[in-house]
């Protein structure tokens, strides 16, 4: 087989203006989460094949880059011919699933309540298209081990804050709104309305898409699954007339909303200036492992969240083997970087002074030597400082410095 | 499959200690690498698996983790069979190859010379042992596009400069050797004591082994392999009796030996304190591609080398279609953790002040919002705060909050 010059398919490559921006990113989520309190953690990108096919993962879990065995347990595999046992460990698909195996691993070794930040490439074998990658970035925090609702307000506090600082600077990006709901009202709502049980999965998939296909596709798509016209009409009614947001939280299930209203009281003196946070009875959230509060933030201007999560107090014990209590909360890293590129004047810069010294290679040694210690001088007073040959073609050779940031030349000759 | 707790053999969980060291350390690189103008790149996890076949990665490339071809693909490469095509591709093994084709893929996009900063995990099938990792970080810097030794100077500095910004504070530990050779000598110097050329490379393998098995051991392994005794004899010879580090360099290779002598004058001002540069003829290096100057650093008292690199000027054109200049300076990032953790008098604390505000269950809503917004106060002017439900046994949960490094505790109740 050739070289090949491309990245492998649906992956990509990161100028040097790309991490720029991503790590300055980085810098400002640690800072704001560690103020909170997360302690950066960190798995292998690889799982064992078991913990990744384990029906926690939904969908993702036909999205795995599956790894071989080697030797002989790969001989062993292909002589079976079927290909199910070639592999013994895949790329995670999320950062959950690694952060419950981590906890069943370490727990002795952490703090109870313990607050989690992972950041950290994740792969799915998806179909490529544009803005979204095989291989992207997941940032995570998680609050393990804390059944009280402080777990979830710290959660929306710390997220609303730090995106709020990423968007900093950007006017027109003020507007955030931080949506709540309950996974046991969703549930409730449905049964309350006619449907079975086993069912409520199914009809919630159509409830999320109200914003894609309004109630009139929702009525469509739950007729067409079969369900009776009369649980539809009652199910639909109760969602069409909905209270304001802001109206008092009140109904049979008392104890979720009580919680939420308390949730939503607490978090708003701490949220910055052009956030808001709302209680959203149509918000769903896709993943099944959700038992209590669940929530996301949009931006206004934007179809899409760029933040989720919720409570999900039942996975962590499938690896402990015994419950512990979990919420979290996953921003969109990818989406985040795709909003700020949309809206930045031009590439990230450089920061700081930028100076570059052009050596001319037939000077003596002697002026070399100085041409690199006063590099050195610059550089300890906080410059970036590039020392390179001179080339024939001076203009090109300082076009292209600029081009990449530099400012300032310094030619020795 | 059940559920797994451990992680994949040889892979390991980072502890929240061990994160804050390495996030340290990252963060110091970062920068000082940064003031010399290299650009930090990345490249994706996965490699085509014809590039890391491709004979750039010596032994590396038995080590591979292959990653499974999908769907219609897998199912052709079972029927064959014989599992040589099951895989399309693989996790890289080293950062030099995705380099290699980053820059072949992305030139037009970046200035030349380049010089490029990566700081990523690597993943290789080793046998696991103490202190061997399946996946591990390396952090590489490279400078593509310049012939000049300006290049190797540039790169020797900073690695210099920024290990010894590592080892900082560390009394013990101050003294590091940047030891310089040149492939060529090497070459040249088996040659004429009459090896044959095709033999260069197994000779120089024996020779590597210099501060292992010694002049003897070398002997009998050159003997044992079958050369001439006159031949060994005369090469040892050359070796045995060599000049002092700071001799003068001169003799038939005037060429590379000059630029050794210009590359030590111009290293040594730039050097920090306690940082030596020598030449060293027995230095050797594993990688075949370096085809001119190559480089390692030692800490006095420690049995490795903790960085290396060299010039490599004929691997870029394997994927560019046309050679370009290439020097790069490795550093072993897991050794570097290693040494600092044996010389740490305690886990990497959380730094700056820290505050635990632990709430009552019973407290009124307003009591423990009034603990949130004080929470939000004291993060913004600079603390690092969690704030958590008080737990029945208070004293027990301030000692774990202890442990962690919080240093101050506030109850509400």
């Amino acid at each position: 087989m050739g070289f090949t010059k491309t990245p492998v398919r649906g992956m990509c490559d990161m100028l040097p203006s790309d991490m720029r921006l991503r790590e300055r990113l980085f810098a400002m989520i640690k800072k704001s989460y560690g103020a909170h309190g997360f302690l950066h953690i960190e798995t292998p990108a690889l799982e064992p094949i078991g913990n990744l096919t384990s029906k926690q993962g939904g969908d993702n879990e036909k999205l795995i880059f599956k790894v071989l065995k080697r030797g002989a347990e790969l001989a062993r595999a292909l002589e079976k011919g079927d290909g199910a046992e070639l592999a013994d460990s895949g790329l995670r698909y999320d950062l959950t699933v690694p952060l419950a195996r981590y906890y069943a691993n370490n727990r002795e070794q952490l703090p109870a309540p313990f607050k989690s930040l992972q950041i950290g490439p994740v792969w799915r074998a998806d179909a490529p298209q544009k803005g979204r990658f095989r291989q992207f970035t997941q940032c995570d925090i998680d609050i393990l081990g804390d059944a009280s609702n402080l777990a979830e307000i710290e959660l929306i506090a710390a997220t609303a804050g730090m995106l709020s600082s990423l968007f900093e600077g950007l006017d027109d990006l003020r507007g955030l709104t931080v949506h709540v709901n309950d996974r046991r009202l969703l549930a409730a709502a449905a049964i309350d309305a006619g449907f079975r049980e086993e069912d409520v999965a199914s009809v919630l998939i159509s409830l999320d898409k109200a914003d894609k296909i309004g109630f009139d596709g929702i009525r469509d798509e739950l007729l067409a699954n079969g369900f009776p016209a009369e649980t539809v009409e009652r199910y639909l009614a109760r969602y069409r007339d909905l209270p304001p947001p802001d109206a008092e939280l009140s109904g049979p299930q008392a104890g979720p909303l009580a919680n939420l209203a308390d949730i939503l009281a607490c978090v708003r003196p701490m949220l910055p200036p052009g956030v808001t946070a709302v209680y959203d009875p149509l918000l769903v959230r896709g993943m099944g492992y959700y038992t209590g509060p669940i929530f996301e933030v949009t931006v206004d201007g934007y179809g899409f969240a760029i933040a989720g999560g919720g409570r999900y107090d039942k996975m962590i014990g499938k690896f402990a083997g015994q419950d512990v209590p979990a919420v979290g909360f996953s921003i969109g890293f990818e989406r985040i970087v795709t909003i700020l590129k949309d809206h930045a004047k031009a590439p990230e810069p450089i920061p700081g002074e930028t100076v570059a010294i052009l050596v001319s290679g037939d000077v003596p040694q002697e002026r070399k030597m100085e041409a690199l210690v006063r590099a050195r001088t610059l550089r300890a007073a906080g410059a970036t400082v590039v020392v390179q040959p001179m080339q024939k073609n001076l203009r090109r050779q300082i076009e292209v410095l600029e081009h990449e940031g530099f400012r300032a030349f310094e030619k020795v000759r």
